[in-house]
């Protein structure tokens, strides 16, 4: 099964495009962090196509945080898509055992990897059956001014030259792209050049994406294609996860809804 | 202390310019990893100016390799630079728990960094005092070809500009940049454009750099500046790491000596 179907199917099960990430960030310790995934987990998975555990804010409790995400795993039903949000890449035979981690030990239905260092940094990630990868192409944050949208000697961005690296390393159905939420515009640029790619949209909330027009910017042809992954704008939010989670599986429906009314 | 200070206060401290790369690429599980990293260690810190474990080959191993890297932190003496070496890299608040997870949680003296995400991925790892990072400038490996060496609008290379922006974004001394082993004229070129920066040159050994030819390349005016990174080329020896590193330590002498005869 490619990362395509597989993200067919688990929209499908929630009837969702919504993404919840998981970024403990203020918890004091790894128990806390648990109990705080746990419950989000428990309060948005009716209303959620995906999982995004964001590593680095497990990391930050040494081994104890890296235990969590083993057993995070567990609770994450198999028509869910659990997303390993590390944005990894490194030489060949370090970029296989960053896959053996992510896909073998903690089992993530696909990752988040970092395309600077080229192809062999890329393939290692392409070769388990049936896991995938979401690109960085076009992140969220100002910094994506620095490189990732500097024109190439050709006039490319290299966030548009990442996708066509992307679609040319990807054996079939294996390659998505991130894709930040706060710049609508790059979305359409890359769903153009990248009519089946699957698309992970973070940035609305906290980071102040316009969540109608990144999911209209971003829907593939059949209506989806895409996820919106939204973290604090969950965990945070003032009426809580299971509401917030609820509210924002609404909106995205009624932006599609506009796209294609069908 | 800035990176720099510090570099210099370890290679005076070893008369060396050798790093010593723990990649246990090919252990059955975290306790032999952690048994051939301690022994990697013991043969070789008299001879070498710094450490850098791989976190991709502790991270296969889950929670159980996590805590070998919090436990060999202990085991590197406070006259050695500990480099951890995970290329991380994400959008501010997550830039942040990653510092967190590698300067305080594991004590890394100095981090390697993916710049491609810009500014603010790379600013919450230069606010750690006395903490240092190595952007990946230019990789060492066939892909470093793909975005690492394609030219901008303006004919700058995106490894240059790397260094522009690293350059930069330094609050003093604080940024150093990985450049392959494997490319001299990319050591040069990055060289001249950063008179002073740290550099941290992968890629001799197994994948096929000379090191001669990247020592004479990176040394800064005062004959320094440079650690030459080694893995494979000491923990696969068939001579043993000790007797490896000691031929690296020497053959690097010698290089510099040809260039710096002072």
């Amino acid at each position: 099964m490619t990362l395509v179907e597989r993200l067919d199917e688990c929209v499908a099960a929630a009837g969702s495009l919504l993404c919840v990430g998981l970024d403990p960030a203020d918890d004091a310790d790894a128990a806390a962090a648990e109990r705080r995934c746990l419950a989000i987990l428990e309060a948005t998975l009716s209303e959620a196509a995906a999982v995004k555990p964001n590593l680095a804010f497990f990391e930050q409790f040494g081994a104890a945080g890296y235990a969590v995400l083993e057993r995070l795993r567990a609770r994450v039903p198999a028509d869910r898509l659990l997303i390993l949000d590390g944005k990894r890449g490194d030489i060949g035979n370090t970029s296989a055992a960053y896959a053996r981690a992510l896909f073998d030990v903690l089992g993530a239905d696909a990752v988040t990897v970092n395309p600077l260092m080229g192809a062999d940094a890329v393939a290692p990630f392409l070769s388990h059956p049936g896991r995938g990868v979401f690109l960085v192409a076009r992140s969220s944050n100002p910094g994506a001014a620095d490189l990732l949208d500097a024109p190439l000697a050709d006039g490319t961005p290299v966030h548009r030259r990442i996708v066509e690296l992307g679609l040319r390393w990807d054996p079939g159905g294996l390659v998505g792209f991130v894709v930040g939420a706060t710049d609508p515009a790059a979305i359409a640029g890359i769903r153009a050049a990248a009519p089946y790619a699957p698309l992970l949209l973070p940035g609305v909330g906290a980071q102040g994406g316009d969540l109608e027009a990144a999911v209209r910017a971003g829907l593939d042809r059949d209506g989806g294609g895409l996820l919106l992954s939204v973290s604090r704008g969950i965990a945070a939010a003032p009426e809580g996860p299971a509401r917030a989670a609820a509210a924002l599986r609404q909106r995205i429906a009624s932006a599609r809804q506009a796209v294609s009314p069908a």
